[in-house]
């Protein structure tokens, strides 16, 4: 039975990652900057994302995918924020995957839009085996889930990009060593950027927001290029 | 390719749920109250199982069953209380099932057990949907994760008979609103008993003590009972 379903898993991550790469070529051809934000459930997702639509309307225009098991109150906020935005439920699910993805790109304004958050289900584990066509993968470790997950969650910390660490306006209440957890993300994962954050007070932020910044500009660039050719 | 999973999934559920009833039977047989620990990460099942061991170790004796991901960092824990732990680890895995749980008996002393308490993977979606055996599922939700979890993640608390509200000693820096978590959980699941406690401090741990060596007490009787027939 077991070796059943491993053989069935390696079919479907096969096939999602066909779909994700055609998902991405859909990005970058609209030039669209799309960023897999990540995390265990309450870490801070949903407010890193309208901390991030609300700091960079003025330039860019911000839509967003909300992946959930059941609701659809994180999609409501990220509405009243005026970004576009479409809610994927997944009962009995625990990560989105590359066809979700689609589905979602299917319904969103791709020509008025520079970056595309997608917020996957709050879990860390499932969703860093599902790529879903994006650029870059971003994962929130919040201080009060403790400075030993990178041990029991190496997968996660592997695949990032950036990992912020959220919630520091409690470190004052909390054991969290950050050189230690420093230390054993870099382990897993030497290139990725760790920043210390609070999506609450706003603490750190602008770190993030230069990078998404940067970011965007390159991938502007490079679909011009391609567009002249 | 969809579809073909969904029917290896019913399958392997099948498959899963005979493997928990006998299980079930073993530990039924040996008198050994059995309690699924299930969480976010880092909302405190390893805490509350050391809290746990510790105050009840004087009367009674327990054994623990730990799952991550990867490491064995909680099992050297327990195993520092002097209570007997297998540490089952699951790359690429994200919840424990019946036949892990089978196999982490066959190295437990099952002959000198009352308690024994398995620490499931951190994840709020995956572990609901396999039973292991357990005669009890206890969840943990910290503080830290938001009040809006019951809606987001509704299966986890449907089917749980304990719900305990952790790190209660974090509420004067963060906004939860007890009342509507707990008409949240009531709404999914009428009979659970929720409980706000602080693994750190220890408050409201003596209502989780009480309501374990009721059950210990039950286990034992239903078992004389059975024996003597």
């Amino acid at each position: 039975m077991e070796v059943k379903v491993l053989t069935i898993k390696e079919d479907i991550l096969g096939a999602n990652e066909e779909k994700a790469k055609r998902n991405q070529e859909r990005l970058d051809d609209h030039g669209i900057l799309t960023v897999n934000v990540m995390s265990s459930p309450g870490a801070g997702k949903t407010s890193l994302i309208l901390q991030t639509i609300n700091r960079l309307k003025a330039k860019t225009r911000v839509a967003v995918i909300e992946g959930d098991v059941a609701s659809r109150m994180d999609a409501d906020k990220v509405h009243e924020q005026g970004a576009p935005v479409v809610q994927i439920n997944i009962p009995g699910g625990c990560h989105l995957d590359a066809n979700m993805t689609e589905n979602a790109l299917n319904n969103l304004p791709l020509e008025e839009i520079d970056l595309l958050l997608i917020e996957n289900v709050g879990n860390l584990i499932c969703p860093a085996e599902f790529a879903l066509g994006e650029h870059k993968k971003v994962i929130l470790l919040s201080i009060p889930e403790g400075d030993d997950k990178p041990y029991k969650y190496p997968l996660m910390f592997t695949e990032a990009d950036v990992v912020l660490v959220n919630k520091i306006d409690l470190l004052p209440y909390l054991e969290f060593n950050i050189t230690a957890f420093n230390q054993a993300v870099t382990g897993l994962n030497p290139k990725v950027k760790i920043s210390p954050v609070s999506c609450k007070t706003g603490k750190g932020l602008e770190t993030w927001f230069s990078w998404l910044e940067d970011e965007i500009k390159q991938m502007k660039t490079t679909t011009a290029h391609r567009r002249e050719r």
